[in-house]
């Protein structure tokens, strides 16, 4: 059986993720996480004459590192499956391009990350794919010209703001451990498929507020779908609420009397200090591409 | 064996094409297709107070009309694939806000049509979904001001230029022929995984040259992975590479020993009229959606 209850996908050769790279800028690595990272860049243009160069060369960097890490060749990866913030997800096309890679875009915003890791496991599981690399980026910079405020306006941030995280990471899904790989305790057992669900935010400085009923939707259904209770878990990880999202996540579950309290982390909130002023957390899709990279997945690895 | 070659995908339960329905303007059904729509709007803001706006309702309109036809509740539906032209697919996130489907987004610009049918493929032919909806759309409107000039200033179109197709199409795969479905004999038996290929067309007006070299790399691998020739094809379909592109792909491939002659059809080049004045064809991702669903998919049905 490969699918159980309403929206939920069961991998049963639990496919493994042998690997990962995360590439940040300084900031990111002033963070709780510093030190943890592969790759920090000296600054946020990477030498190139736009951020969004910088952006590319990130994403290109992160998927040769993970490569490099698991000791094979990105070649003979079977698929790139990727997607990041920016209109026609043109840092993912432009990588592909680059990397000369089967390529498959995906736009899921800040589940960028969980929504490939989802079909690179369908891929790998059902055999399809020996191998697959999924990657999602972001920039600061580039970020807010997209979505905000030119950056040479200066907008001070609201307190609900969350600072798009600058990095990328790339994990990598394959059918066997690799003795070469970083690790090969670590496997895809389920995903549940998302929905869209929509309070009517329309604050782009409170994406925390925007993305919790989704959160909300989809743990719900993941439980109710694997007849499972939060405590048969030892985590369970949200990307990018960040401070205010992860309280409205909590509220919207405790109505449900779903209790996540001891168990939830989330990747928005922990990849700045308090004192660097980011209020409310990280967001963006490199946010959980980056902490799963450099902390949760080693974490994993080692059974803690 | 669910893998063969490099880059191509076999899918040996077959998963069934059900169901199909395409919504266009009137411009596309003044063309050579024209009756074979199932809905044609009476103007291009289909009462809404933006194109955005009728570009969504187009979405939501052509899902519903696909599970109606197919005599299936869009509730039942395991998953929705999708995609559009615009930031942020935010006719795809809204379409799915608005249906409460599961949701998967995708963004491959002109071929979201054939990654949606991949993606969905996989997922049926594992058996980690039953059913699947598979949606594209564009506006002409919508796509003029995302990607060139805003309509406001009348800029007339180069020789080169392919005229964005207003349209919504929506297949439905399933693991089983339904009764009630129009379909019963067409069936996904293999994909080949496209890449980005780049020959640094940077003209926004020449969209079927940006396009070509993609499209010959993939038939090639197509064709090379299948251990197959053009003549073991009926019939060999692009999606909108138009007049100029697809004299393009016809000259890549020769250069390759690959002949299309006699069996290649362009869904761009068959949307339109001459006389209407779009001297190379449609595009968007519409247009293949439109096509294949109203004219290409009953033609393969009728064994023609």
């Amino acid at each position: 059986m490969r699918t159980t209850g309403e929206r939920t996908l069961l991998f049963n050769s639990e496919p493994r993720l042998i690997s990962s790279a995360a590439i940040v800028s300084k900031v990111e690595n002033d963070g709780p996480l510093s030190g943890k990272f592969d790759v920090v860049m000296g600054d946020d243009r990477m030498g190139e004459e736009s951020f969004e160069k910088a952006e590319l060369r990130m994403f290109e960097n992160a998927v040769r590192l993970a490569c490099l890490k698991a000791g094979t060749d990105k070649c003979k990866l079977g698929c790139l499956l990727a997607g990041d913030l920016l209109n026609q997800i043109i840092t993912a096309n432009y990588g592909a391009r680059n990397l000369a890679m089967p390529f498959l875009g995906l736009y899921g915003a800040c589940s960028t990350m969980s929504e490939s890791l989802l079909i690179a496991s369908v891929l790998v599981d059902g055999g399809y794919r020996r191998s697959a690399a999924c990657v999602a980026c972001s920039h600061f910079s580039t970020a807010e010209r997209q979505y905000r405020f030119p950056l040479e306006l200066g907008t001070t941030a609201p307190p609900t703001a969350q600072r798009t995280v600058t990095g990328a990471g790339c994990m990598i899904l394959s059918d066997e451990t690799l003795e070469t790989a970083p690790y090969s305790h670590i496997a895809v057992t389920a995903a549940t498929i998302g929905k869209s669900i929509d309070y009517g935010i329309t604050d782009a400085n409170n994406m925390g507020a925007a993305m919790a009923p989704a959160a909300a939707d989809t743990i719900t259904a993941h439980l109710r779908d694997m007849d499972e209770d939060t405590s048969d878990y030892d985590h369970i990880i949200t990307g990018d609420l960040g401070k205010f999202g992860t309280e409205m996540l909590h509220s919207l579950l405790n109505e449900r009397k779903i209790d996540l309290s001891g168990r939830h982390l989330d990747c928005g909130c922990m990849v700045y200090h308090p004192e660097q002023g980011y209020d409310c957390g990280g967001s963006g899709c490199g946010c959980s591409a980056v902490v799963m990279s450099s902390h949760i997945l080693p974490m994993i690895e080692r059974g803690l």
